[in-house]
């Protein structure tokens, strides 16, 4: 199946690249962008496997695939 | 309106990121893990504007955020 992961800095964050996007947005013919959030995508193809897949995703999004500090994860499966 | 970006490697482009990814995640705990691609995801906050709002955003998506040789992308309009 294949799995879509989000990773998105906390809104309480703040995120410079976001805002130095944003300006150039503004400045490149977009003046009504009103704020810009940068985060990952990730499409994690895996193969058939035991029933825990979605809780051992779950561990390693939070250890190895975002900061829980400062980011936000969510799963999409999108073919389960 | 709320919109989405995803700018993610064309399927033919190499992506040692997400190699590296993968090779992790294989050996973290979760081997039957076959790929991953790592992409950006953006999410942009547009104020009322005029009507070619959606034409000048992908005019920006090809020149601005994502690099049209080696990458997609694709708008997802969450709030129209």
């Amino acid at each position: 199946m294949k799995v879509k992961v989000l990773v998105t800095p906390k809104a309480a964050v703040l995120d410079p690249q976001g805002a130095a996007v944003r300006d150039a947005m503004q400045h490149l013919g977009m003046p009504e962008v009103e704020s810009v959030r940068i985060g990952k995508y990730l499409e994690i193809e895996v193969g058939a496997g035991s029933a825990d897949v979605e809780s051992r995703l779950h561990g390693l999004c939070r250890d190895l695939l975002s900061n829980p500090v400062i980011e936000d994860y969510e799963i999409q499966p999108t073919n389960l």
